[in-house]
């Protein structure tokens, strides 16, 4: 157990017996009532976190109403919290969200994405398709700025959802506004004081220390420490989350496997440049990491294996965490080259 | 200039104005006849060069004859120097000098590889195409190993080159064994007793000092230090890449963009898990460079940087270097959303 100053956890990267390559991550874990229970590294520099945080950016989409109004699925609400592959079910789940909306594609402001998925960028192209901002992996949750736009829009006095949307990544939109409160509220945080970006999907990004994001995904999975309907909403996407984990990745990939497996004993979220954000619900903890050089595949690997000695999970589910914290590399050929090895001594 | 115990090189990944992300890496810069120039990070711990070393290893298609009796084009030496995109010109070029063989792909053992780079692979997706051995970035290579094959069978005593050349990959195999001499005779270490694992294309790879690695690539790139066919070979093989700098890698690659700006005045090749590798025959120098966490992206940079400094090339050239050792990040919309930065203090 170690403190705020500890060690980095190490995730070396192994070619036969020797050490190729060697990541340094930092890891905050949390108690729904703001104390540190385990950190490697430093835990207060203040880390983008990315797509980790979707499920928080959802929030207002629940605690509006907006997904009451407009009776939205499991399946949906999931897709709002998802870094997803861009596959068929994805794309349209995405497509009929917004037909719902009285919106299209075009309203999408996430850009245009080829699906990262090897496999799943081979078949659209092998159909003859093309990629459009529905293949995006954001755009589930740019469906739900929409659908947020459209529920705000007659409150707002408008009467055109669509041009009152218009812009809604912007940060002075009342979309982003609405958004950004959802971040301060759970993460207890000033965004304005914090070092911000712009995301890889347009919307603006905020550098927060990974012990207040693992500080917001304690209360978003316990309920603690938030407004009653802030605490509903979460529980309610966390529960569609672990009913739609497919929605939320896709094939192989490691949130969905990690969900289909533990169900709603783990909330976990990947982003963009190596890092992780969990909730624990039922050890009342929550979780961020951050790799240092933005690896994706040692935050995976320390994110199973931070799974495994929290939640002790047997039989199949602790088979495959142990296999995704210490994952086996093969070459072109299939043959077995090496493997990730997660360190987290302090 | 800093010495082997220096600091290592930093890169940073900034978003806005923050550091997003950041890779560490080592550096060795040396003289032909072994001084070391200049050192970043700790330049004696082994590494695994991976593809960077690809024309150390083309050295016995040349000193053997086989690059005479064949008669191969400088777009074919090139090629066996390659880590290619897999794109039509390299496939053809690689089809076409295992057809001159009597072979064909499927005595290539590097194994499948679908092109890297995501337009190439859509394009032989969207053609109804699938990827084989010919599109793996190391075809080239291993077209060189058979073609080896085909060239010390006669003299062994065999009349079946393909039977000769079957399980070329194993270390022990003739080939093989002539490829490692001229990683030895290069790097002046003895690799029975480096770490050894497997490369991706099935190949053995050796853990080895960067500054021998460095030393390697300063005496290939003066002929100081090597035998005269040694010398002769490692000049011809520069000079292929030299014309034919798509073969090596391919449409937007950054060693196709270098070498084509800068001709023979550098002989560059990247490695997986962030190495380099340079010649820098007009300096007498060679070098090496690992990034720690293995990241590409951090390697092409650091390579920029340093081919900057020791070079300092002028005009469209210069500016080139400059874009490549301070790449601006953009997200799926266009918009610049960071850059990376290269810290080279001492």
């Amino acid at each position: 157990m170690g403190l705020a100053t500890g060690a980095p956890v190490v995730v070396e990267v192994l070619r036969g017996e020797a050490v190729e390559s060697r990541h340094l991550g930092a890891l905050a874990v949390v108690h729904a009532a703001g104390a540190l229970h385990m950190a490697w590294g430093d835990v207060d520099r203040p880390v983008f976190p990315r797509s980790a945080v979707k499920l928080l950016q959802a929030l207002p989409l629940v605690t509006s109403g907006a997904a009451d109004a407009f009776a939205l699925s499991d399946a949906e609400l999931a897709l709002a919290c998802a870094s997803h592959s861009g596959e068929p079910a994805h794309v349209a789940t995405a497509q009929g969200w917004l037909a719902r909306l009285g919106l299209t594609a075009e309203h999408l402001e996430c850009g245009t994405q080829w699906p990262a998925r090897e496999p799943v960028l081979r078949a659209l192209a092998a159909r003859g398709e093309v990629a459009g901002p529905l293949h995006n992996n954001c755009s589930g949750k740019h469906c739900g700025f929409l659908c947020l736009a459209c529920h705000l829009c007659p409150r707002s006095g408008g009467a055109d959802p669509a041009g009152f949307a218009r812009g809604y990544v912007a940060r002075e939109h009342p979309v982003m506004r609405e958004v950004t409160r959802a971040l301060e509220l759970t993460t207890g945080q000033d965004l304005a004081r914090a070092p911000r970006g712009i995301d890889g999907c347009s919307i603006p990004t905020y550098a927060l220390p990974l012990r207040a994001l693992a500080l917001a995904f304690a209360r978003v999975g316990t309920g603690s420490g938030l407004p009653p309907d802030a605490a509903t909403a979460a529980a309610r996407l966390r529960r569609a989350v672990a009913k739609a984990p497919f929605m939320v990745g896709g094939t192989d990939r490691f949130d969905t496997q990690v969900m289909q497996a533990l169900g709603e004993r783990l909330c976990c979220k990947v982003g963009a440049e190596g890092v992780y954000c969990a909730s624990l619900p039922e050890l009342g903890l929550g979780l961020a990491l951050k790799i240092e050089d933005g690896a994706s595949r040692a935050a995976e690997a320390v994110m199973a294996e931070i799974a495994l000695q929290l939640l002790r999970p047997s039989g199949e589910t602790g088979a495959l965490l142990h296999r995704l914290a210490a994952p086996v590399l093969r070459n072109w050929r299939g043959t077995e080259v090496g493997r990730l090895r997660v360190r987290m001594g302090n």
